[in-house]
């Protein structure tokens, strides 16, 4: 079967990609919708040394289930959660399931992923997908999770208001999920583009300029750049909390005395429910159409990620069959 | 009057040092016993920039009250709190009056210190020491009120262990506030003498070499030093929290992706409680004088200094009467 494989930075279309049966808790899932995410853009240029078929953000239909596996599931339409959890180390027995010390993650650790035409993983990681959620809309489930985990991280925290630098693919979904906490939130914009996605939405949008120093009480930074991360900083009241959101291409000098006298809270911010994405999707709350560039077949996955790298572009989708 | 002013780095003694009377809502005080904060130590090399009388650790007497404040407050003995807020600004307003963003800091920034003979301070800043705590044990007051914040800062997290690092003034102070918490505690030591000072606490001492990656919930940096805070950094589990309680000399590089995928809290922690810190020193919950190693006069303020900057020295006290 096709599948792009991601070798020392290169990616090549295999056709002669085989997967085996499922195993113990398994199941075999046939993908009929993936995205591209930055992340996968990242790995090309050896974020996580990852070798192997990259890819996390699908949505796909069950066609074979592994012994200990409920064969009812097969024909059901899925999401699956992208860290494979080992279910016995400390981490999963805390029920940080996300963050199991023997994890592998689809498509990004020790995992095969999604740009393929099939993919293996456990049974207890998937998610079925209401029938009113269409494909086009449940391949942003895992993203939206992620968004969705600032809201849980900020659970405790007692905050009046919200910024938010970066409006990339990841941005416009973290906007559209912070607007629904009903704080006041201001968004930092750089290309007109980004700025019309987020039309009609409650929120403000600035330009860089016109952030003010210790204005808000919550900055996240969702622009993976040091320039986004000391913007955020830069905007936090005393006490405040910056939520990174993406990852650095490398490690980044903080004026961590800064941080000290004003006792700002830096939290690193990772995978979400997707329980709490779904059902957003579902009932309307989170619009992702006006997101998707375009969507191309696994043979055209030269111009689906050159789309991708463009400045300014959204969700690319990538339909292996 | 006497006292000590820094000006370019360089104390020296001033006997020709005048203040004027308390105004509209201020209490003069007579100083009695000072103690040098690692932060006295910094000032020396241009931390905070500031020049003037430097001190803000001290247990003093009321000696005048100005319009506005009740004159039975004289005779009193008290503790003052370093920030002197302005009461008006939004921080004021949230009742975060430790980041009031118009404050005057004791002897940091734009307020005079300690070691002097008097000072002047806001009467609102004023805790009344009990007559049970002595004056050696109230000099401690302001730095385990800041020890105490940790545990203010701890407060809405499910945190299971503890490891610190750094046991010197501060840290000491920490780890006797830590192990009343009831939860186990590990903390790094350097020098024989710190682990002699935390004999017969409820705690595991550990050389530097024994510190094993993702091992702990909560970590303490008190060294104020970039091998500290990594450390600290390195034993924290996924989902951990890394309180950095001291200044750092200048920014660090710190791999933040690591801090995103591990979603590691990193929380700067400045002032706390003075109130919790004169219960637990009335109380006998907190023993401070095995941490003092002498007292000077102003006089001999050159000695003092010059014990205090020794390596693994604990609290020099200065009496300025």
């Amino acid at each position: 079967m096709k599948a792009l494989n991601l070798q020392n930075g290169a990616l090549t279309l295999r056709n002669d990609y085989s997967i085996s049966q499922p195993g113990y808790g398994e199941v075999l899932l046939q993908i009929q919708l993936t995205g591209i995410c930055g992340t996968d853009l990242a790995l090309l240029n050896g974020y996580a040394d990852f070798n192997g078929v990259s890819g996390h953000e699908f949505v796909a239909t069950v066609v074979g289930t592994g012994a200990g596996v409920d064969s009812n599931l097969k024909g059901k339409r899925v999401a699956t959660e992208i860290n494979q959890w080992c279910g016995k180390c400390e981490q999963c027995s805390r029920k940080h399931y996300s963050h199991c010390l023997n994890r592998r993650v689809i498509g990004i650790r020790d995992h095969q992923g999604c740009f393929a035409e099939q993919i293996i993983v456990k049974a207890n990681t998937l998610h079925i997908i209401p029938e009113s959620v269409s494909d086009r809309q449940a391949v942003f489930i895992e993203p939206l999770a992620a968004a969705f985990r600032i809201v849980e991280q900020l659970q405790s925290h007692d905050y009046r208001d919200v910024m938010l630098v970066g409006t990339g693919r990841l941005g416009q979904l973290i906007a559209r999920v912070m607007v629904l906490q009903k704080k006041p939130l201001t968004v930092v914009v750089r290309h007109d583009r980004q700025r019309q996605l987020l039309r009609g939405l409650p929120l403000d949008c600035i330009d860089e300029s016109a952030v003010e120093a210790k204005t808000v009480d919550v900055a996240i930074d969702a622009t993976g750049q040091q320039s986004g991360l000391m913007l955020a900083l830069h905007a936090l009241r005393p006490q405040g909390v910056c939520v990174m959101k993406s990852s650095y291409p490398s490690p980044i000098a903080v004026d961590l005395t800064k941080l000290v006298i004003d006792e700002i809270e830096l939290i690193g911010s990772r995978c979400g429910p997707f329980s709490t994405a779904i059902g957003a999707l579902k009932d309307g709350r989170i619009e992702t159409e006006s997101l998707i560039d375009a969507t191309f077949s696994l043979d055209d996955h030269l111009t689906a990620f050159a789309l991708a790298h463009q400045k300014g572009s959204m969700k690319v989708l990538i339909k292996p069959h």
